[in-house]
């Protein structure tokens, strides 16, 4: 089993810590992470403060193998992202020619100095434009961060025109398995499985099923054959309690 | 004006990191600590993992007024916030009796040593349980720290019961304006609004309304009165851009 790339997600926005705005972008983000074999091991939401932004993308991109941001890249006053993610590196903020080109394509003439913010990027040989169907303003990678727009139909075409240039680890398998049956009932040897199957990560979620207390066992590891055999113990622990298994599909 | 109370959101969970399960706590808190005049400065989004939640909670503590966690306090293996909790303040767990007698109470037995899980806290005088209408594992304080259950409804009731001992400052207001009007052209104007109000935040979001590109500006402040005057002057420019603003509510 090869080392995994880690990963990072820094949603970057005033409007997602006051909650105005749901954020999708992590939901999203986890998933595709998970099924490229990049293990996502932290979210940081920060509002749109530029020292806030430049320290935590400092910390991040040290820590993790990919730093992942979305939100800040438009024209307006209060996109500031490119700006802090070029101060983070120590670069100058320049104009990426092709992007340029892009847009003056897109307006038909020379578009006004707020629009040709949008084709801001730090300064270096290590930056590259993110292209995406959506919309005409790209996002951009320096080194191991890619910057990417906070609407959520834009951030999943930036991150599926990057996606294959990135490194994969053993893709994360899932299943689950549920039953009407409470969690503290099967809590005991729930451990006991954990215990034995170390390298699968068994997390256990009550929910309600009609108004009766369910379980939801989810079984995760790069090891199908151990997902499933934690997961047919699981299902006869159920069944031993009462329950009625359903089981879900491996992904 | 008084300094406003700060707060961070820890939220504790494979299942949030890995996409299976959408978060929904931290727009409930962000719009529910706003209300109170608290400033929701951060969030973060940790796995299970019992050295990263030490750390990071050893890190959030000191640097705000309050931190909120959710998720890890059910009775299964995967559930160790409040072990780890307990590690990050040198604390021992204990049982609190009165969690205890109501765990009792609702089962009619002792209940098995998963459930009694539950009913652990760390040991101390700062130690409060939290209490909640739904579930009947109680959430608890332990000096600035609130361990909240990650399933939205119970974490809801614990923030509304713990909410009336919360410190708090001059409530943040909102209110927007929304038109059809693509954000690049009200953009210098927007630059020049915020820069004359530096005491309300002013947020740009474009989105698309019938298939045409529209903007929605969103003040926010403690100034009622400020919020008033600068969508008024985004009002009238985004009908001098040919739109028709549609003002929203003050909140």
């Amino acid at each position: 089993m090869s080392e995994a790339p880690t990963a990072c997600l820094l949603i970057i926005g005033d409007e997602i810590l006051s909650g105005r705005t749901q954020d999708a972008n992590l939901n999203f983000l986890g998933e595709r992470l998970g099924a490229l074999g990049i293990r996502l091991k932290e979210c940081r939401v920060i509002p749109d403060v530029p020292s806030v932004i430049v320290e935590t993308l400092n910390t991040c991109r040290a820590l993790y193998t990919y730093v992942f941001t979305t939100g800040g890249i438009g024209p307006t006053h209060d996109d500031i992202t490119t700006a802090c993610v070029a101060e983070a590196f120590g670069r100058k903020v320049v104009r990426h020619p092709e992007a340029v080109r892009r847009l003056v394509n897109y307006y038909g003439h020379e578009p006004n100095a707020a629009r040709l913010k949008m084709a801001e990027v730090p300064d270096g040989p290590d930056v590259d434009l993110i292209d995406n169907g959506v919309s005409i303003a790209p996002g951009f990678r320096i080194a191991n961060v890619y910057v990417m727009a906070g609407i959520p139909k834009i951030a999943q075409a930036m991150f599926e025109a990057l996606a294959p240039t990135l490194r994969r680890g053993d893709p994360m398998l899932s299943n689950h398995v549920d039953a009407v049956v409470r969690e503290g009932d099967i809590a005991a040897e729930l451990t006991d499985i954990q215990n034995r199957y170390p390298h699968v990560s068994v997390g256990s979620y009550p929910f309600t099923s009609d108004g009766k207390h369910a379980t939801s066992i989810v079984a995760r590891s790069t090891d199908k054959a151990a997902i499933i055999a934690v997961l047919a113990e699981v299902e006869a622990l159920m069944r031993a309690k009462g329950g009625t298994p359903i089981m879900g599909t491996l992904l």
